[in-house]
């Protein structure tokens, strides 16, 4: 069932609101194999309606905003029109409307009486968190739903669509999807170029994010959806780390718990990313103790007890160094895994010999140390996110080959 | 100048992603008094472009995504199909794709060839942190710019398109605005209301993120622009900290350069979040050498000597916890200011006593320990994000009032 959803609102419009309405209906929509085909943010003016409703040929429209009871909230009004319906004044939902106010001690305006007038052989979507009632109704060969635009409103009532709309569904596309590490969506394409005709099917589609790439897999067929991740998988092994709801930090602390393991970080560059990474998964405190954020050189001589050589004759941003790091970050927390990340993060401190966006790392485990070379493009924060990923990333593999 | 903003991908559309672009272009347009009327986001379907763009008449058309180098990538393409533009290979920009493929040691894909094709007379927006460029070109009385979907990329390179705008503009909008911290969006509007009326020909917007809020200040008249932001800057003094431009990282790193002062962490709950703000400022390294995340007790025994009593009594998310933390972190940094930060981010560990949000903070200047108790909204990652922009503010006015 093709799907537009439209947003009303010059909130979304000026910039002052994300349009999170879209990304939550289009998700639920999803899991019941319903498409968003396309989706509009209109301005509240009556003619922005009728142009938008002229040029929409998809069967199910799902509007959110402009139910309120202000001269502003036209959508009920104008949607009516386009749809030439014949309405009724629902006495149940005035009372309803009546309660709400009585309950938070005020008096309900007349312009709220608005909000109890329905389509005749409409369905009544009932909101137990604001005055202004959604409705579902079906005209000129589409399905019509129009819900309230606070998302704490909106969310709930979605529901009681979902259970509507799946009454009477036979085409349904299912979903589901892998997240990358360490390739580029470059190379990804390049490889992909004779993967994709063995599954004609089945749509993948590829979404990049600074160091990570998304596949997402969809086909009417969820066997052919398995059947297709499962190809990919194992063509693939080395960079998918988990599904599309896992984080990498999240798939890392969960490899620690699984081995009972603590982990340790001696940070430079990326100056406290990685520790806070993995803190923002909560329970991570079971496998992480302490870290240290060692700027400079003397921080790094005297927490980590990196030797003056080293500076010396490699430079602070050296594998040497990043050697060092981790060697006596694991001497002082006495942690299972240890990872160093020393680099120059720029805009400036770069050379032709260690340009900006060079990083090395160290990571140790089971008494070994691996050291690693990168060099990343971005600007600074970004330079610095890869690098938290590509650390991250490198203790995940050494885990994984134990 | 009427502007539609075109978002494609089906990561909107199947609510895998926010359309935060829509935010930013609309965001920033406006301050040059340019109005988004409507916004579509469609699928990379070549039939999608050519129904949208047939039934699109605003004056300008900005496209976001689709310009990579996959098949899957066609919003170039499309749109000079629809345009009917004749194109040439940019020798320029090839050579600048390869070196961004050179600089990180892979190889071009023939399949990138197609992101240096632009319309003849066209203007290249250049793209330093990948490898699709954007382009400007005008055509059947429309000027129509295509940027790439990845907002980090796609925020600097809306630049280049300001440029171009504003040199044809006649009736241009002069904006300008402050960043306020330590105060919410309902209090200032409650204190605005016999503000507005004294400024009647300036356009005064907020924008509120986690922690912070923009106002943007827009009016035909600069001079009334600066007279209502002197005007602002004098009542709300204690909570603007900054031009639109700066950030509370690199005010705080700035003032730190002035008075040739050092700063270090000693970080729990936000484990590290705020030693990487600071860090993420280029120049950082002059006032910040080392910094410890202590997650566990027993590294805050260990590196910052808080004694075991202060745990036994006190428990580690208190007042005392947060003082000692700080006092150890300075005896052991010798560093001129300090912060300490401890408290309970969530989702689980609260109670009624310390409930989820709570946070201690200790700010160390001038041999003297200033404590504060603070409950944030919001889920784990929020309460961090909240909890490191209170530490730096409280470090910021300790600084101001010396």
């Amino acid at each position: 069932m093709k799907t537009v959803v439209i947003t009303v609102g010059k909130e979304v419009l000026t910039g002052k609101t994300l349009n999170t309405n879209l990304m939550h209906i289009a998700s639920r929509l999803n899991m019941i194999g319903i498409e968003v085909s396309r989706s509009f943010v209109i301005d509240d003016v009556f003619e922005e309606y009728t142009k938008m409703l002229e040029y929409t040929t998809e069967e199910l429209i799902i509007f959110t905003g402009g139910l309120g009871p202000t001269i502003d909230d036209i959508t009920r009004e104008s949607v009516y029109h386009f749809y030439e319906v014949e309405t009724y004044l629902d006495q149940n939902v005035l009372q309803t409307i009546k309660g709400y106010f009585d309950r938070t001690n005020r008096s309900m305006k007349n312009t709220n009486q608005k909000q109890a007038l329905f389509p005749v052989n409409s369905i009544v979507l009932t909101n137990d968190l604001g005055t202004a009632p959604g409705v579902y109704f079906e005209a000129k060969n589409q399905k019509i739903v129009l819900l309230p635009g606070p998302p704490f409103e909106m969310i709930p009532m979605l529901e009681q669509v979902i259970t509507i709309l799946e009454k009477d569904m036979t085409d349904k596309v299912y979903s589901d999807g892998f997240k990358l590490v360490g390739t580029g969506e470059s190379y990804m394409e390049n490889e992909l170029i004779e993967f994709y005709p063995k599954h004609p099917m089945v749509s993948i589609a590829p979404y990049a994010a600074a160091g990570e790439i998304k596949y997402v897999f969809s086909s009417k067929d969820p066997d052919k959806v398995t059947a297709c991740m499962n190809d990919f998988k194992h063509k693939f092994s080395q960079y998918v780390y988990g599904k599309l709801e896992d984080t990498l930090e999240g798939v890392v602390v969960e490899l620690l718990r699984q081995k009972q393991k603590t982990v340790s970080f001696a940070e430079s560059c990326t100056g406290g990313l990685l520790a806070s990474q993995i803190v923002n998964i909560s329970g991570s405190s079971e496998v992480f103790k302490e870290s240290f954020v060692t700027y400079s050189n003397e921080a790094k001589m005297k927490h980590l007890g990196v030797l003056p050589t080293v500076f010396e004759s490699f430079g602070a941003v050296s594998n040497e160094c990043a050697y060092s790091m981790v060697d006596g970050l694991i001497k002082t927390t006495n942690a299972d895994y240890g990872i160093s990340i020393t680099g120059i993060a720029g805009p400036t401190g770069g050379s032709i010999e260690k340009p900006v966006g060079l990083v090395y790392f160290g990571v140790y485990a089971n008494g070994k140390i691996h050291t690693y070379r990168q060099v990343f493009n971005g600007n600074r924060e970004i330079i610095r996110k890869r690098a938290t990923i590509y650390a991250l990333n490198a203790l995940r593999k050494v885990m994984l080959n134990e």
